[in-house]
């Protein structure tokens, strides 16, 4: 772990986008850097105003080539679709020598796009695996990425004092770092955020669109399972937009895998082959002891929702 | 609400089968109505014992037959698929006048084997939507129904006294009672409880089955939105496969439903079709907002999972 006083770190930081995952990073150094300046821009003005009442970063700026002018890290904390425009956007304002960086749930295309806007200039994307069901300036908080991992994915030829200067940034915050090829990175996240976002929209959609079962009643006896997806299927609706059109080839190759399972226990049902179901289903009751082993989620049943009394 | 004294209620009840359920509602009795007498019985000996030690019952007899013998009203909580071997035990040991009951999660088919394995019985099948991911005799507890709805399903013929002291029972431990035909039951059901089981089991099978990306890299990255199907799919095996079994026929035709519905996703994932994408994200977070306004989930942000400081 690098102080702020090291010569790889970074003393000056703008943050593009003041929502959920970008508020979250001006709390977040203000509260573990406190030491380091912040500026930030977003392209919706309410938003501005509320991220300034909240002090979600040091300064907020009308523009984000006022808000990028001596950042030494500038943080693209945008769709991921409105990459591009976002940082073409800043391409003549930023500093000799400053790193753009971003975090984007897709790496390929953001890489992609923010080289094509940005010629000539550092780029290391990241992405911070953190998030919750809300959105927009008032959802951050500072605490959101602790104890998560974040994954960096430097291009070919980046610099290892900056992507170890982004490292120790992250780390900072309280993430644990993991340094990935752009392409692996999106193929984990297909399967372990894209796909299980897509089902959670499908089966929501579908719930509310039977004609024998109302939609009052899908909400009254949600505790049965039905719930548990609706969290995620309250993301925002943009985000999750994008993420799909980014990383299409690796979620349509994951949603291939997904509906053969699916597939071979529909039919298990069909023809009553209890075995193969018993099977498949003590099989996932591990995954789930794996994930709390390593502190990837609490233990506490029925996530300790506040009507648990046990 | 009535009490115990009144002419329709129960004051002796055995709970067969001591598991989440059985031992909640033994717990929950001894909390909400503590002059009533409860017996139990489980075929595991195991757990009779750990269930006389937790004090789940009254007393943990060693036969579903002596448990039963004096009780006004008898709850079934064994697995779906194990209901008619159940009642065809203490079949001839019920005191005359005795109600018996259930828990299952499906119902047409609990009533038909209850009605064969006790010809002549009061039978009144009842289901709580209720649970965790947790499942044996320690993982009960009191306030397990509270403001949880409880789903009776009268067969045709049913005693409305004792319909109505069944109802009056779940009060009593604080559910919110709901009486419904079991088919219809059994519809609602699948949708709200038995597919998204089903999926959750289907995508952990899925991500832990993967050639390019390691059961490790699915584990580490869980919190992007995997970690909340694994709650789900971590549920007791035995009683999922008899779900599925007993309510074959609504569960593919929800899944049948769902399939429809990913495939048109799908299709706009491939054809970059974000508009089609955008409107579908933004209608399901209505859900989940009508979810928390009924008090059927959370509204803390991410579950409140302990990790999260905001």
């Amino acid at each position: 772990m690098v102080g702020r006083e090291d010569p790889g770190s970074f003393d000056r930081i703008a943050i593009i986008g003041l929502g959920l995952l970008g508020g979250s990073i001006g709390l977040a150094v203000q509260d573990c850097l406190p030491d380091v300046r912040t500026t930030g821009y977003d392209a919706d003005p309410a938003s501005r105003q509320r991220a300034a009442e909240r002090g979600l970063v040091g300064q907020v700026f009308d523009s984000a080539a006022e808000a990028v002018q001596d950042a030494q890290l500038v943080i693209l904390c945008v769709p991921v679709g409105a990459m591009g425009a976002a940082a073409a956007e800043l391409a003549g304002a930023l500093a000799p020598g400053a790193v753009v960086s971003d975090v984007g749930s897709s790496k390929e295309s953001v890489a992609k796009a923010l080289a094509e806007a940005l010629p000539g200039v550092s780029i290391i994307p990241a992405h911070p695996v953190a998030g919750t069901e809300r959105s927009g300036p008032d959802a951050g908080f500072a605490s959101l990425f602790k104890q998560r991992w974040c994954i960096i994915t430097p291009p070919d030829g980046a610099d290892p004092a900056q992507v170890e200067a982004l490292s120790d940034f992250w780390e900072a915050l309280g993430a644990k770092v993991e340094i990935m090829d752009a392409k692996h990175h999106d193929m984990v996240l297909a399967v372990t955020s894209h796909l299980p976002h897509l089902i959670a929209y499908t089966i929501v959609g579908t719930a509310s669109d039977l004609e024998g079962v109302t939609e009052g009643e899908v909400i009254k006896y949600s505790a049965g399972g039905f719930r548990d997806f609706t969290r995620i299927a309250a993301s925002d609706p943009t985000m999750w937009r994008d993420v799909f059109l980014t990383n299409k080839d690796a979620v349509l190759e994951m949603l291939q895998r997904f509906t053969e399972d699916l597939t071979a226990l529909q039919r298990a049902i069909r023809i009553g082959d209890g075995e193969q179901l018993f099977e498949h289903f003590e099989r996932t009751r591990a995954i789930r002891r794996s994930i709390i082993e390593l502190g990837q989620d609490d233990d506490r049943p029925d996530f300790g929702r506040s009507d648990h009394g046990g």
